[in-house]
């Protein structure tokens, strides 16, 4: 496959070979390769073996899953590498989800005031969502990515070789970041990402459904690297996911951010009728399509409070009390910095949980 | 006082003036002010009276010293920014020493992946060290700023008003760095400096050779924001005082930066001399201006090999078992990147021990 050359994000199937060559140019001090459980027992020994790179690195391992990026596991990576004498010139690879990307760039970026690293995804969450835009971090005080810095890896590999292992579950959680990507985009590529469905396990076609939809993300990033305007487009839904995780994580039962994210853009897409008059055929197709291929984030009208309070803390918030969302005027128009209140988002809750079939 | 246009710095005794008049041209969503116990008790009451934004601003305090700049302490700022529902409009304002602004800073650097902050250094090492660089950060795992970011202050703020509640230990402090600034700049910078002794409390001296000070890192940290090649110029003496420090803190008798720096100045001397003819009359006017100044930092040879462990942990270093100094020529003629064995640190150690009067 080819090489991006307008950015540090490489499609490839060879990703030992990539990795080998980003590797012999940069010519670190020494490697580390960040993994969790999960990608040390099925990602990394195949990866030993055909990189080199990879074979002789010092390896890294933290627990997996979202509940697990926290201060404790940024500090064991940071007493990892400070134990192992890493320098400044040394690498960090990291190996896995989004939960590992993100946080394995924090600590990249923050050892000894940062050293380069690099980002294989291996989920296709963490391909299609994590690996441009330079966002590293964990969560903390129970709120998503609270802590964190912008920062770009050296080298980003793309790959589908590692999909094969994941359950439908994951690759439909990459998925709800595609349909934020195609709402973003365009008619066109909301229609084309309706007519696909993870269970057809169309490789190629995913492939190319896949590159589409980092390439949106690319060209708003490159744009507004700082999150400082255009890029709150990227926030499309995310205020309600968010807050979504969050109440699941509180619930001891957490969802796939992809879930949460198809969810969280229903909601986005319910503000966006009633505010930007968002065509109502369009809501009901995307709504259909969440509960038909994601099914449904249950919520009662009971937590309707605490939700408020959880999207009180958002980042894009611009103060504690106004609500700031990035709304649709239809497929492809993007409107952002929508000030929204507690009785809109109140109104939407509600028109979520008819549409979904909970009320 | 004039206020220096190139860059964030201001230099002012009206410093109640200067941050408001910041404030209101940042427009921040809310103003956090960071202090430690000391500077809670010393600085912040004066302050709260005389600045509007002070005042008003949420007060965030932890313990003071250099042993408590951790990342418990950075937790800490963190839980009480989420806590008090900071947005990534709010300003930080770190009030206090060094590990005051090293660590506010880092905590706003990295709080909702950074929020601004103004630095106001209230000692004369923050002010001469700590207030231009960008570096920020925390100590970790035994080693002094091995976790940390570069990021600039929205504006640094420094004054002399602060300084008549420091002890002349204190000073002395900050007066190391400054004799290292000299020794950078030139042969008339360096005597200006041993001429002058901080018994004298000559303020206004003092202030000017405080801004010529400043005006020395600025310059070179201007060229090299990001300590590539140039900036390795200000790690004069800092290889060995790094490693007195970490020792002295390990033996629970913490000794003070700038005392620290003054015999690792000597230690570079030492091995300027050895290494690229720095004039032997140069080498014993430092080493007797810091042994009556300053006192000594005592060592003993048993405890060489675990200074050089302590040394091999240098972010500077370019490889873990090769030590990177920074050396003089003569006073103003610096030489960065001078590859130093452990017999050569040995032998400076017994040369220091031995100027110093301790062996």
């Amino acid at each position: 496959m080819n090489t991006e050359s307008t950015s540090n994000l490489i499609f490839t199937n060879h990703v030992a070979e990539a990795i080998d060559e980003a590797v012999s140019r940069l010519n670190p001090s020494g490697v580390f390769v960040l993994v969790d459980r999960n990608t040390e027992d099925t990602v990394l020994p195949r990866m030993q073996m055909l990189s080199k790179a990879i074979g002789s690195a010092t390896v890294i391992s933290i627990s997996p899953g979202d509940d697990n990026k926290t201060v404790n596991a940024l500090t064991h990576v940071w007493q990892q590498l400070s134990d192992s004498r890493a320098t400044r010139t040394s690498l960090l690879v990291n190996l896995g989800g989004g939960m590992v990307t993100d946080l394995g760039a924090f600590a990249a970026s923050t050892f000894k005031r940062g050293i380069p690293f690099i980002n294989v995804p291996t989920t296709l969450l963490a391909a299609v969502d994590a690996s441009v835009g330079g966002k590293t971090g964990i969560n903390f005080n129970g709120l998503k990515n609270e802590v964190g810095v912008f920062n770009d890896a050296h080298q980003v590999i793309i790959s589908t070789i590692f999909f094969n292992t994941l359950s439908m579950t994951e690759l439909r959680s990459g998925y709800g970041e595609m349909l934020k990507h195609g709402l973003i985009d365009s008619q066109e590529a909301f229609n084309a990402l309706l007519s696909y469905h993870v269970e057809q396990l169309d490789t190629e076609r995913l492939l190319t459904l896949l590159r589409q939809s980092v390439a949106v993300k690319q060209a708003i990033v490159d744009k507004d690297p700082l999150e400082s305007g255009l890029r709150r487009t990227l926030n499309l839904g995310h205020t309600a996911a968010h807050a979504f995780e969050s109440l699941a994580i509180e619930r001891k039962s957490p969802i796939p951010h992809g879930y949460a994210v198809a969810c969280g853009l229903v909601v986005a897409a319910v503000l966006s009728h009633l505010k930007l008059g968002f065509p109502s055929g369009e809501l009901h197709k995307l709504a259909d399509y969440v509960r038909h291929n994601f099914g449904v984030f249950a919520i009662t009208c009971d937590e309707y409070p605490h939700l408020l309070d959880i999207m009180s803390h958002d980042k894009k918030n611009l103060t504690p009390d106004t609500f700031n969302f990035t709304l649709l005027r239809a497929p492809g128009d993007v409107v952002t910095d929508n000030p929204v209140t507690a009785a809109d988002i109140t109104a939407a809750l509600d028109i979520y949980r008819d549409l979904l079939g909970l009320a």
